[in-house]
């Protein structure tokens, strides 16, 4: 059979190196190209445990990935790097996923405020479509540029469209808390993420400011039609891996236990991906390593609240899994093409 | 000068140990007897660093705790034992701090429901003050039995609180997911808390059933006047000790930023164990072996919330150190002695 | 192609787990039954994520396993169950791969001292080859009952070995000092393996009574040819799996770095699961959920001294993996079979 | 009573934040001055929880430290920077304690190897002395330079020096394992510290070339009268702070366990500082955060090697509380003073 060739640009960060290890052992994907200037010129077999002939393949510059001869491109690069890269690559005729925040939020004026900087391609943005197949999977078939959904987006909006969908939450007045783990941040050496500094402690950042916040608005929309301003404050917690979400909604007059997991049970029957159960059994110990995603959610008549607990690996769901994921879907695959055995 | 004379029943858990250290110190306590059945007959000093005559001092049986000579005891029990005790302790004259949530809920009716048993002490719980200086002073002074609040309650009531009674944020639709450090479940051999279950995971538990729930609303409404029924969401860290709860808010028409930020300053001027701060800096770290709270809080215009943070240490300001702190206000004394070279 | 049918009877501990992840993606061996007194009747596809059928396998109580219908039983019981199962199993036609200690030291009169226990079995002793495909392959083809190592012995006699039987270190004097995952200590509720007793600590155990001593010394003397009394010192480090052990032998007049190197690299060349580098390049994290161990040497001439580094994953290479690796070898497979994806 | 004026010059890293703490809180010590580019101009109390004046000292530039208006100087340095500072300290007649390895081995061409500097201070070098109190008191009275020990080197010296010096073990052929916590890297934004890569990883550093091995050398020869070339194999673990050191050696013929038990009862009789036990119940976790070592060792017949296992805190024993331990000894004051309420 032949194989697809795949290119991983920005091979060297977390998620880099997932989609590194993943794409090795993916049946119908062969490892082309890998773009690091970090490791230019090393094998990769000496920097992850590489099994066939992936390992031998050296790393080269960043600086010639435009012209990479592959049929597939990921690109694992900031997002002001994807977006020069992207069209570049697409006029080549080259298939692109991109794991950045390029392509992540539907309007240009966005981008300004929530990546600081001004998008020039609205024409590439607006055919996007959104990776997270779950909500999103009509819009993948043939799809040639791939907008992977961030880590704490793809928690958030898996745990919030089917209840908003449903009419059993309101769209307005969500309140997100998540925690993350350190390689969330990246690979890089800033004391902020030393060990010293990360090991016992708990912290919050970018409250109100993150840049998911509005990608799981328009996420959630597309998918139920509505979704108001939703808070969220992320916390850096001291794991290795993984995302765990609370996402506080307001419940709908009527809206009980039974209607919310009912809702959950229709909208992933069949997803391979995810598991719905007790909201007090989701642990992210669980789909570590793992493309799958927990969930559960709790209806407390008291507060008149829900509480939606979901859990992802964010280097895998949340990145590199995701986006072979949604590939799999571009191409007439299998989705769990290559990630079945993923966590052994 | 005279030294009180103190007594810790519970002695080998967590906050019994912490209890005992501080205690060991304090200028003006002496400590007297330790009860505990597992360590019984041992020498506190092959135990903990004791030092001073505190380290001779030799563990006894629970069974005899409530003939203890003491002017002062310190109950680090199940709420249960705690209910049977502080009455047999008090009819001798013993002044009683209780760290249990024996007589933390004003109403008698709600122990069935959040704490598993008929509370049998109605008169008890109507006079016990709650050990929260910083919003219940005025009842400490002169006080026979303090009840010590819980650990996430310390750390959520301190956050709320000042926010409702200045009318910036509504008394209802509060939703606080708070993370614990593991030391917040107490010592025992649980597989549940081993290391290898609970490193590199997070787990939310008790989702909307945790007793300090009421507690919280109890406290909020004795101080600010009213709280409506108050979401809470526990989450397990791979933390030792610790607490970061991140409470979420609606905001009252016009209140914005400045007035919340002012809010805090003005409930906690002068106040030796809080720290007003930006919402982002609050860190666990920062109050680790400390009776301190660190507090901040972001309004976000944008979706009509606001998100307080706020940190504690769970076995200093969220159990043993506030209950010392209580004491001392209710002997007259400074609220920081003993208190103020922790963290050391 | 027939697939041979496996059991794992103590499948909840952690090797037990680690067993059942690794068989069910075998290519040619077939879960067949799970025995597990703590998860009867429950599915084992609800206690982690396995694909294919092994997920509908419903946990048995071990009363009933040495009646099990499989060609082959994994043993991952305490070493006395073992000690009775294997020959019962064994007697009835099952190949029985054996992780206990209970068939690790040549000689019965060594079981009172170093297990606790007087062994029944001297003539099953005699004959069970040790499970060390890197240095006992030669007694593993068509075995019936294989003695899979200790993760502490592996790791030392695969370091250690090579170095004896090249007259480059002498056998006499070796000292131990080998660090391990929490995980080595089995799956229990124990205080002492509790999250905050493990995190932050460090502390040796078992110091010089450790039964992998006499087993390392027995490993090494066979392919050696000799090997004196060793040292071991065994360490309690905060992670989850893992071992990282340091060897010091004396060395040999004249051997120097070279020669060493050169002793790992002839020894071990074309060995699947062994890689040797640079001693400070040897870490735990780059074997962790692999059955690879890696090795290096480091001879220094001032104290006439060699220092071996040697890391595997105390589940993987010094359990579950070397088990079915030593299997394969018994079966006339290739020995990476089933484990060639291992760590993705 | 005059209290007598200390400064810290590198008061950022985590050795100067220790100082800081503990002189806060010295009752004849008083913070003057601190140094620090880093946090130039900011205040201490926002850096660290201090009580007292010293909480308003703000940092200044590493540029003004030689000038500083102090009686006493604590260099928390690089090496290379101490050797500049302190002759011209001492030059305006401030004691000087430093922390670095500048003056801790005996010999000046010793340096380029160990050190990587050639060293041209050769008279102070001589006339440093070594701030092991436990073992080199005697020099300490009055003395203007100290050169405080090594935080491996206090923890290995303690465990080896009575041994040998009692005869009871040899002086050749010592081979320690220490395990440092991420603090003895130093406070810096490198990837190798970052929490992704230490956490639930080992790794062994610098084997046989790390320059503590000469520092214990010296110490032990100088209190024992003799020690030959010491094997030391430093290894990085995932705590914050602590350092278990197993210390092989060999035994003299006749000697015991008693001998041995006895010999370091002998040398530690009344030290405030050194707890000797089993070596089995010396653990990281009771000394976190205290100016202790515990101590114990292990006898093997078997072998003919003891093993001495000792655990320190490398920031407190193994920085700063050592250093204000010295100086407490320089200035005729208890040991003790300032020190004895530390893990608190």
């Amino acid at each position: 059979m032949h194989e697809t060739s795949a290119a991983v640009i920005g091979a060297s960060g977390y998620a880099g190196l997932e989609l590194t290890r993943i794409l090795s052992r993916h049946p119908r994907l062969r490892l082309a190209a890998l773009f690091s200037d970090r490791w230019s010129d090393e094998e990769a077999g000496t920097r992850l445990p590489l099994s066939g002939p992936g390992a031998a393949l050296r790393y080269r510059p960043l600086a010639g990935s435009a012209e990479v001869d592959a049929e597939v491109a990921f690109l694992a690069t900031p997002a002001e790097v994807s977006l020069e890269l992207a069209p570049r690559l697409l006029a080549r005729g080259v298939r692109v996923v991109d794991l950045s925040g390029a392509f992540r939020l539907g309007d240009p004026a966005l981008y300004p405020q929530w990546y600081g900087f001004a998008h020039d391609q609205p024409e590439l943005l607006a055919r996007a479509p959104y990776g997270l197949p779950e909500l999103c999977r009509a819009e993948l078939p043939g799809a040639k540029l791939i907008s992977n959904p961030g880590c704490y987006a793809t928690a958030i909006a898996l745990a919030v469209a089917p209840l908003v969908k449903a009419g059993l939450c309101l769209p307005d007045g969500i309140a997100v808390t998540a925690l993350s783990g350190v390689s969330g941040a990246g690979r890089k050496a800033a004391e902020d993420y030393s060990y010293c500094e990360v090991s016992e402690d708990l912290r919050a950042y970018r409250i109100g400011r993150h840049q998911h916040a509005p990608e799981v608005e328009r996420a959630v929309a597309r998918y139920a039609g509505k979704c108001g301003p939703l808070s969220f404050t992320p916390v850096l917690a001291p794991i290795r891996r993984g995302i765990l979400a609370t996402s506080s909604l307001r419940l709908a007059p009527g809206a009980g236990q039974a209607d919310l997991a009912r809702a959950y049970a229709d909208a992933y029957a069949g997803e391979p991906f995810v598991r719905v159960g007790a909201a007090d059994k989701v642990k992210v110990s669980d789909v570590a390593r793992t493309n799958r995603c927990h969930l559960g959610v709790s209806a407390d008549p008291r507060t008149g609240l829900a509480v939606a607990i979901s859990a992802i690996d964010n280097l895998v769901k949340g990145a590199a899994g995701q986006a072979v994921q949604a590939l799999n879907a571009a191409l007439g695959w299998d989705e769990p093409l290559g990630l079945d055995l993923l966590g052994g």
